[in-house]
């Protein structure tokens, strides 16, 4: 649980438990922020899995309205069950997407530590030394807030059924709710996404006046919510009742029982940012981060409220389900089963 | 290779290649300095393994004489092959060993990360943000200098050694030349050198304007010396004359013909500073860093020169092998086979 040091009276200071820790400096109202993650890979093309990686290191800045990195240190392991040619091949691409990605983040690896273990490692240390003003401490919602999520649900379902093309038994239990190609865009696009720098959202925190935010990883949007939710110094609830899911994998998951996607609890992998904006800003936001200002490629939706509330966070019995569209798919490629695929989630549907 | 970035012109920089990174911030002269280092567990204790890894990751901090750590993370993973109760007895004692050692260092454990992995694997990353009078830039070596070492080698040796006490057969290429007891007392003096903080040897740093230094780890006190020298801006190179080894390892190390010990590549973990000192503040280095003000538990030795050269370090072809006792054993335990024990280097020997 997050944890607020003693160290100073004046200065915001966050410990351990939500995406960053915010450490006051002995140096003129300055403060540490730095965040670690490392993983093992998911997807099978070590350059993106190197990006993906870096942009989920990353994030836990963008988090926070972070937009400037000043380091970023590489962790990786090598496995020992690789050939040297599996190693020379995979590895320098995997650092290479890693490097990229921290050079898209406006930082450069200066550092970093390589062991060998039997599975593959990566991840990496993001470190910043701010100034008061850089910073949005994620605590500040208020009754009348909206909620923002800025990437579609269900990476890990996309990557999971991606597996599972090559495994029959898994296959069959799924193939009478999705196509194979369904499968491959969704997996494609899940990757493109992961891959994604939250830079832009962490920007228009700023534009927009952002309350708090978080980033959606492990614990899925409702395990983040709930995290965020506890952090509040006001009397608040978060309630959550459109979910922007990556086309088909709302289907997936009801078909297998095993992922929770419609629960809030699937895991994510470098997720987008939910954060709380003002009601009036809300839908300014979900526009301008699609704007050809910022390369076209994102995409935000309105996912829930914040009302009068004991610090939690729930999501409504029947939450709307919004079916995400891979870019560049077209709606006859996925033969969707209800009306509800958009890519526009800028109206108040509640 | 150590690599100076081009960010700034007056602000000193330093990429990967030596023991920390440094960093040119944004902020009116400040800089970013951090490490990271993590690996599996090498002594059965695990309360003193926790210790030993933090030790090891601030003590690249320590090389640079940075005697202060604004954060310090733990990177950590569980071993899957451990039961539930190994785990819940072995882990806590592991994270509690590292979180004392940062204390000791005057910093808090306040972020990291947690996996599951075959192995155990356990490290940090330290970060400070420093002015530019709190650090000593690792590259000002001139000739006339002397190379100190503030513990003594033979660490792996020591360790190995221990593990063989279990193993007939290893143990057998061995038992000529140590005894049992030899090897409990040199395990337990290897453990207690690693888990100490090079932190009292970063201080007096700067009383005794030293010219660089570095610590000594995976790469041995030639390796290490070598890399210095290559980051030097004169025109050096870096003689070792003496070398001090844990009371029995040198002869271990001749029996089995493979750790290199007396050659300086056998591995150190959280071993030593090396420093460049000139010449009249040598002596005073080693005598002070052993006064009962800084605890009575640091001892140091002249191990080498700077002389005129071409960047690079070597060990003199019969280097006087200090045999350095194990604190609280007597001599009578050891039954060293000439007359170097010592536990005194601040005289000159060449």
């Amino acid at each position: 649980l997050p944890t607020l040091s003693g160290k100073s009276a004046t200065s915001p200071a966050l410990g351990i438990g939500l995406d960053s820790c915010v450490i006051p400096l002995r140096h003129r109202g300055l403060s540490l922020v730095q965040t670690t993650d490392f993983f093992y890979p998911l997807v099978e093309d070590p350059y993106m899995m190197g990006r993906i990686a870096c942009a989920n290191v990353l994030s836990d800045l963008y988090a926070m309205g972070i937009t400037e990195c000043d380091n970023m240190l590489m962790l990786l392991s090598v496995s020992q069950s690789m050939s040297e040619e599996e190693r020379e091949k995979i590895m320098p691409l995997m650092i290479k997407g890693f490097r990229d990605a921290a050079e898209e983040g406006g930082t450069a690896v200066t550092g970093g530590q390589t062991v060998a273990n039997p599975w593959v490692i990566i991840g990496g240390v993001a470190t910043v030394v701010c100034q008061p003003d850089d910073f949005i401490m994620p605590d500040s919602a208020v009754v009348g807030d909206v909620l923002v999520l800025t990437k579609p649900l269900g990476t890990q379902v996309a990557v999971n059924a991606h597996q599972w093309l090559d495994n029959p038994e898994k296959w069959s239990k799924v193939k009478t709710v999705v196509s194979r190609q369904e499968v491959e865009l969704a997996y494609q696009e899940a990757m493109f996404n992961m891959a994604t720098l939250n830079r832009t959202a962490a920007g228009l925190m700023h534009s927009f006046n952002a309350h708090a935010a978080t980033d959606i990883t492990g614990f899925g949007i409702l395990g983040h919510s709930q995290s965020l939710a506890k952090q509040q110094r006001n009397e608040v609830s978060f309630v959550i009742h459109n979910l922007p899911i990556l086309a088909k994998m709302a289907a997936i998951s009801k078909a297998t029982g095993q992922f929770g996607l419609l629960q809030g609890t699937s895991a994510e992998t470098s997720g987008g940012l939910l954060i709380c904006l003002p009601r009036d800003q809300a839908a300014h936001f979900c526009s301008e981060i699609k704007s050809s200002k910022y390369g076209g490629g994102h995409q935000a939706w309105i996912v829930g409220i914040v009302e009068k509330g004991n610090r939690t966070a729930r999501i409504i019995d029947k939450p709307r389900v919004i079916e995400v569209l891979p870019r560049g798919a077209t709606a006859t490629v996925f033969a969707l089963d209800n009306s509800s695929a958009s890519s526009d989630g800028s109206s108040f549907p509640f």
